[in-house]
Parts: structure tokens; sequence; C-alpha cells
């Protein structure tokens, strides 16, 4: 999501207690900075924080890391998460490029929530889901991988589950319409409330690939 | 698809050029019926049989069979197809579960078009895209596995993802709205027809599985 620059931003974002600021040290020990051993989720592009705030809340035994690299998007979310007190949530201000400098077989669950679709198709490889971004994903998960996405976008969701299955992925759960489907107590994002109302379709997988 | 019976079909049926009425007898030599080497593709469900004849015509290098459980529609397609002449096409009336009696190691492409969704749960090993159906269509295929689906069926199609990703099978096309997209010259069926002009979407895949 891009938003303009918004004016002391990054000194708000830098100064929460929820941002780890020197985040490359902590590569392959991110246990040490939760105090304990319960598995990590990574939300890629956590945008607001709505998402990744209430399953933090929801789920005290598992950790959870946003990372986002727009600072004018992750000042609205700092603002909100900074709010509460909660042991099990982290923050890192980066790129996705950068996770294989970040985390080392670590990881347990990657969120990929309304991803820029990157409609162009020279533009292809900056989808989160592109063999580009499958490569590093390889390197940070601790057992087997595991991705969650959800998007409105249907090229994007036809593009991933392409690139998915090619890299090896096998989907436990294809939802061609989220919001209409026996699913309940769906934790949404801002994005998504917003799609839902206008009746647009949500598109959800949940795949996995073995080591 | 399933129709009330009709009298007289099953006859009109078994005396049409195009039935093969002894079909086991020909399992690992289908060439010789074709007289040629040309890929046979195979349509589980032909029902009224646009699809298979359209493509038939089209495509003359290529060989078609097509099978069909119930003669009360079988005889419609056998209406239509006997009023031409080609060489690339054979109907068989039988059960897809008789698949491998039928064939051996001969077929290079599956279609599956608007295959009976079997909505229960517990039914769901009927459904054409089953661990039970994938498993015998794997001693019928030639080289790799090649399976081309169309439905307007959203649980179906979801459901197909998730086991044909189980059975290994890589997607090469996804498309979630296939008459909204850029894709041209679409051989429809009978039924896809009728869902199209009511403004319904069809799902299509195109995914294989190396041998």
């Amino acid at each position: 999501m891009r938003l303009r620059n918004i004016k002391g931003a990054k000194e708000i974002v830098q100064n929460s207690k929820y941002i780890v600021n020197n985040y490359k040290e902590y590569k392959g020990k991110w246990n040490k900075i939760f105090d304990n051993n319960n598995p990590i989720h990574l939300e890629i592009g956590m945008g607001k924080g709505k998402f990744i705030l209430e399953n933090a809340l929801k789920n005290p035994n598992i950790n959870y890391i946003g990372i986002e690299k727009y600072d004018s998007v992750l000042y609205k979310a700092i603002k909100k998460i900074d709010e509460v007190n909660i042991n099990n949530l982290k923050i890192i201000s980066c790129d996705a490029l950068e996770l294989m400098d970040i985390f080392n077989s670590e990881i347990d669950c990657i969120y990929l929530n309304f991803s820029d679709p990157w409609h162009k198709d020279r533009h292809s490889k900056r989808r989160l889901t592109s063999e580009v971004y499958l490569n590093i994903y390889d390197s940070i998960f601790k057992n087997n991988n595991h991705i969650i996405l959800k998007t409105d976008n249907r090229n994007l969701f036809e593009f991933s589950i392409e690139t998915l299955s090619m890299d090896r992925y096998i989907f436990k759960e294809v939802n061609l319409d989220l919001h209409n489907s026996n699913i309940r107590d769906i934790i949404t994002t801002e994005y998504e409330d917003k799609f839902v109302s206008k009746g647009n379709i949500i598109y959800m997988f949940d795949a996995y690939k073995l080591k």
C-alpha cells in the first residue's frame, strides 16, 4: 500500500516499543527477543496493523512479527498498537527482499494479505508470490513452509496458485469467496473490510510445502 | 448430467458409427482404431457432445475419445455427431471407473467439463478429481499427466485445486473467470453456453504432472 509521506512518521515509527530497529542482529535468534520458543508468524506488508494486532491479542502463545516498508503506513499501525501492552508482537520497518538477512529457519507461517498485485507482466517478479520471493521464504521457514494468502485481486490469486504449485506447495484450503463461505471469526485487514463492504470477492488459500 | 430415460436411446447409441462397443478389447492399442499415432485426448462426461465435436473438427491431428455414462444424454450427442464424417473421434458409453480397463498409458490429455460436483462431503470420492480418480488417471496417461478442467461450481473448483496439488500436479494456468479474460476462441459446452448467458462465472485450470 502506498501513501504520501507524512512528516515525522519515521521518528514515530522508530521510537515505538514494538519496533525492532537493529533487526539484522537477531537473525537466527528471534526466540530470544520473545523470551520463549513459541511459533513465530510473519505478516509481510502489515499495512495499518489491524490483522496482526488482533491475531496477537487472540493468540498469546504465538509470536507475531509484522513487516512493512512504507513508514507512512506503518505510522498509522504504530499509533494503534502502541496503545496496548503485549509481549508477542514485534514490528520491522523493512523491505521483504531483506528477509533472508533477518531470519534463518525460524518462521512457522507467513501471511500475505492484499499484497501489491503489480499488474504489469514485466513487474511480475515483484509480486510477493513470484519465484524470487518463494526462494527467499525457503530460507526463513523453520519446518514446513506455510503461507496463508488473501487478496481481492483475481490476477494475483491466479498467478500465486501457479507459482506456488510450480514450487511444490500443496493447497490445504482454497476459498474463492471467503466472506460467502462457512468460515466464521475471520480476522480482517482494514483494506479487506472496505472491499467486503462493497461486495467484492476475497480469495484465500492456505498452502504448505514439506521440507 | 442426468436426464430421464429416453426410449430407444440405447439402441441409437449402440448403432452409431462413432461408438466403440467392444471398448475393452482396445486397451493399449487405441492408435490402431485411429490408424495413426496422433495424440489422444479424452473427455470424461462428454454430455451432448458440442465440445468434443468442435475440437475434433478444429484439430484433425489430434484423436478424440469421449466417454459418457448416461445413454439418455449420449443419444443427443450421437444424433448431432452422426451427421458429420470425421476419422479422429470415437465415443464410449461407460463409467469413468472403468477407465483403467480401457486404456493403458496412451492418453495425452483429459478434459473434465462441468463434472457432477457431488456437493455432499460424504460423496466427495465420486468427484472426478478425487484421489480415487486421480489414481485411475495415472495409469492411462502416456507421458506427463495433463488435465484441463472447467466448471461453474466453486466448491468443485476449490476441491480440485486441493486434490491435484496434493497429487503433485502443477497449475500451468488458472482462470477464475474464463469468459471475462483475454482468452479468445473458447470452445464451449452446451451447459457452459447456458451459464455464461446468465452471467455465471466459469472457472478453468490447465494442470500437468511430470511422470
